[in-house]
């Protein structure tokens, strides 16, 4: 890969100055001064790699449950903003990431919008997510997703904080203007359906007679974090751990084998004690949470050590290896690679088999 | 439509303003204080509606051949920017247009890209375009592809200026940190087919036996204007006009029928000389080029008076309608519809069928 | 739906006849003498509706155990031939059906060939098939597919005959004439995964990372009964029956959403105590076989009293009717429905939400 | 490949014959004593292959026309019947063909039918096929669609004898037992849109605005032969010839990409003169018509000689060959490879890239 710009930038002269200057005025300008920043070698992401410990983390979020009610903040969550592009509210370049917390009664009123979420449960048991009519609970490690212009809420009807990843495609939203919300005409949307109706109807290897896939989000929703965690097991037991990923899976929509959703992918993969993994570059970046163990990854040569309910970011096209030297680890990711794949514009580099 | 926001951002206390700095210092913000201005109930955009006459810019085009070699510019083109965002090289949110001058005995070196580009040629002939090995004369009317990753150049061997419009998928690329570019290693790549061996071959209804799809380009780059105009024409001929749209086709994909490029949709469009088109909205910000005739549109409400080779530009979500006071009017356009859809995220409004 | 012939056969002269011989001559037959039967008006089937007692067949099947080895049969299986096309082995005029045995400590060699097979299993349990290296335990209820040109062999290694039914596309396979099989070089196939390695893997709505589709068959090939009558218990606690078909799934390929292989897809199907179901036909003739309860199908107007372990055939176009007046019943079936839906050839009349 | 059958037939003893009679009587048969030839090694097809040399049939073609009108044979047709399976009107184990005369001031009347149809014009001009409500006039190498039931009639306006190759997947509808077919109230269906509307609109790689894929069936119905044949030079001067196909191109749906009907596809191919081509068989038997010139094909170790007009059959998993010793020579085709690849069927052997 050549990593020399396509083009250096031209000289500068009065008379090329007040062209420009003239230029202006029309809605013009000259593409020779700023191809060399458009159009670049190799992605050149303001973005770095980034990692919140939770534990330095949780006294904040829990300071956040006395300053203000999930009522008046709509969501209650610190988004995790990367510090290369601070202010943007965005992990990525592409994408948003929060923590959410819910205390005991409390209710997240019921809104749907354009972009499409996710959310990967950290701590707390006692809430559920009601997502179009139907209400799931989360436990810790399962995955549930809110599909584009679904209504959903959350309440917590146990007694203990809940606490949550979001990850969710706001930035794509708003680079194609497509932006829609609205409120729900009462704070909690009515439940229709029995708790785990959708997996218990798509989530077995079996479809509605004639069923007929539209749009293009899962008819699952909620991912539970012990047939996950089982299936990764499984995996780890067939044969030797990748390179690179060791043991990995990705969440699909039982309707299509495809991703969940259109513009986000999420992962599961388990790290055998004592793994070092190989380099490895992509250009989605990804970001990670600990579901069990602890560890550490090189993130464009930096060592970050992780452990249990960290979050933290691989920005575009660096590099990063995964590394668990105190034992069995699992890691829950996510990146925007359906829509890059869709896109045509995903690579990656220094995948093993 | 729910026009109001979904959130109303919260009362700021000296308390809360304390704590945000201290999240701040852990690269955290409170959602609350953003949620409104990044969920938002309908695309709020920045772009503006707005139009560049040719008339007016050619000779701005011809000074820029002074003043700069297509050598020393790599590409000498003047970026049409949107005036509601000057200063990022873009007509959409998502997507890049200008128009690029080469002069007789010009080349505009080889190189490629991720980013991928169509040519919608406006004034003179005697010019090329090389893809992959190929070379393509340019006529006016012309739509020429430049798929993602392919070597391309261009060179002027006849006797006159020639001008096209460049749309590009810039913004796309970036927002996703996947931009990758390099340098032929000459300035002008080997011609290895024939000209026009890409249409020959793929643009008969006919496909290579046991042709297998790679990728998300159409094999055949380029659409000539005389054969896209005669099928337009004989649209004209079948029935009435739609409402909105009047006569309009699409450029196609002859390996899946698909849009030609996975980002960028691109369309030809003739408007019945009288036609008062009734007004419509989508997502797909679009950008026109005016092939033959005058007329006007409205754009949120604002009259613009075009004629042949102008270009204007319609943001996300403004109502829009085109009439042709003055007699048969046809409308090159492209806008990001492909991508849209991929996503799921592609909305209309006020189409009558 | 006309039904009267689109042609009407001509007169014969015995200057035609003379016509005819001499067109024999050259390997030419004149259409206007079978144009009548070769395009119908609608589906003439010669097969017939039909219904096979499981009690009244069950001795038959055992005494097949002692008048023959698996061995030496390399399948022991009865066939159930449609009556109204003896001498064919097949139970519609696209599908094949039988019932197959195997004794404690026999083996059904390894073969494969390019038919797939799907069993469903009836009485018994000790058995597995083995599918690409992997052995599945057989139990009754569960539904096993065998794809295209996987090696497969069964063995019964309990202490109780185990019965189950086939299905295969050899019709299909023999129109296309694209039959293909061979021998394993040995009885049985090395067991090279852990039983269940399939589901554990692709049954979870998990898939492996950057997992790729290739061809036709799903990963998963085996359905177990819990979890599917678990399915179909939730489907019917959610609303009404459907006036057809009262609460149905269709088996699914986790990988694709689509059905398990290209030619044959799988049902299951509740019918609540006291349902008696509203009048329907298709063109995919259907074979079904009773896993649970008792009742009885109106199939071309005549009645057929059916109960657990029994199989029945409804031909092509022929209205069906199904009914539980004695209490719940559960019912598998297959057709060639993917087929014909994949070649444009699928209609179904009577359908009601 | 092995090619000894899976299962020798076992011996048959008084008993074994006493219990098949009463399996007989139950609708029930021993799978053991038909398994060598329901399930064979390879094809083992009854079809051979063959040659209809068309200077020898024209006269009782002709003859044809004087004995029975087009009214009174609704099609007046040839059958080509393969002369291994003679009394079946097919020239394959699943295709019909024909040879179809329409004489001047005839109308071959209005009808549809679930079976799909192709037409290669092999001699005449002035007749006319109307699909949908479009006549598209025939001429010699032009190729017509009639897709699965779509109205179609044919008329000869002009002053000489129109002759027509006909291919129908009759045999294959006839599998699934899904034949529908009935006349038009009329004659003639009316005309509703112009000559070459649909090559107006959807032949041009445009499509209409949003336009949605229905079906399985090319909106395109005829494929001229002046382009086609044109492609096909072009590909001729783009390099050496495939050493077993020389330089063959499909008709494609260019909405699609894909075959122009899901049962049927069809090929155009030139063989250089001297084309000395390399031996290849697959498991789609095919029906080649000469569209020009002479040569001759080795099918199964015999030699065929064919020119101009000939038709000729290779079965199913036949080796072929061909050859123009004589000077260039093109090759129209057609065969049921696109149900084999959807069913997951097809193979090929021998082909060298």
């Amino acid at each position: 890969m050549n990593t020399s710009p396509i083009h250096e930038k031209p000289a500068t002269t009065p008379e090329r100055l007040d062209f420009y200057r003239r230029l202006d005025e029309k809605d013009l300008a000259p593409l020779w001064e700023t191809l060399a920043t458009l159009v670049t070698p190799q992605p050149r992401t303001a973005c770095v790699p980034a990692h919140w410990q939770y534990d330095r983390l949780r006294g904040l979020l829990m300071e956040a449950g006395e300053l203000i009610t999930a009522h008046e903040a709509e969501r209650r969550v610190l988004v995790l903003e990367n510090p290369g592009i601070r202010g943007r509210s965005q992990i990525t370049n592409s994408l948003y990431a929060g923590l959410q917390l819910i205390l005991p009664g409390e209710i997240a009123a019921s809104h749907r919008h354009a972009a499409c979420a996710l959310r990967f449960i950290i701590e707390g048991n006692g809430a559920y997510t009601a997502v179009d009519g139907e209400r799931v609970s989360m436990h810790p490690g399962d995955f549930i997703i809110t599909p584009s212009w679904t209504f959903h809420d959350h309440g917590n009807t146990g007694d203990e904080p809940v606490v949550w990843l979001d990850g969710l495609d706001v930035p794509i939203v708003n680079l194609f203007d497509t932006s829609f919300a609205e409120k729900y005409a009462d704070e909690v949307q009515p439940v229709v359906r029995a708790e785990d109706d959708a997996t218990a109807l798509y989530g077995t290897n079996m479809l509605p007679f004639g069923y007929e896939v539209r749009g293009h989000n899962s008819p699952l929703f909620a991912y539970r974090y012990e047939p996950s965690r089982a299936a990764l097991a499984h995996l780890a037991q067939r044969g030797a751990p990748h390179p690179v990923h060791a043991f990995k899976l990705q969440y699909a929509n039982p309707a299509t084998g495809g991703y969940p959703m259109p513009t986000i992918g999420a992962y599961l993969q388990l790290l055998p004690a004592g793994f070092d993994g190989a380099s490895y570059r992509s250009t989605d970046a990804t970001v990670f949470a600990v579901a069990e163990g602890s560890g550490y990854s090189v993130i464009d040569g930096r060592r970050f050590d992780w452990t249990h309910r960290d979050a933290f970011v691989v920005p575009s096209w660096v590099s990063v290896s995964h590394h668990a030297p105190q034992g069995e680890a699992v890691l829950f990711s996510f990146s925007d690679r359906p829509a890059q794949q869709a896109l045509g514009l995903w690579r990656e580099q220094g995948r093993a088999a």
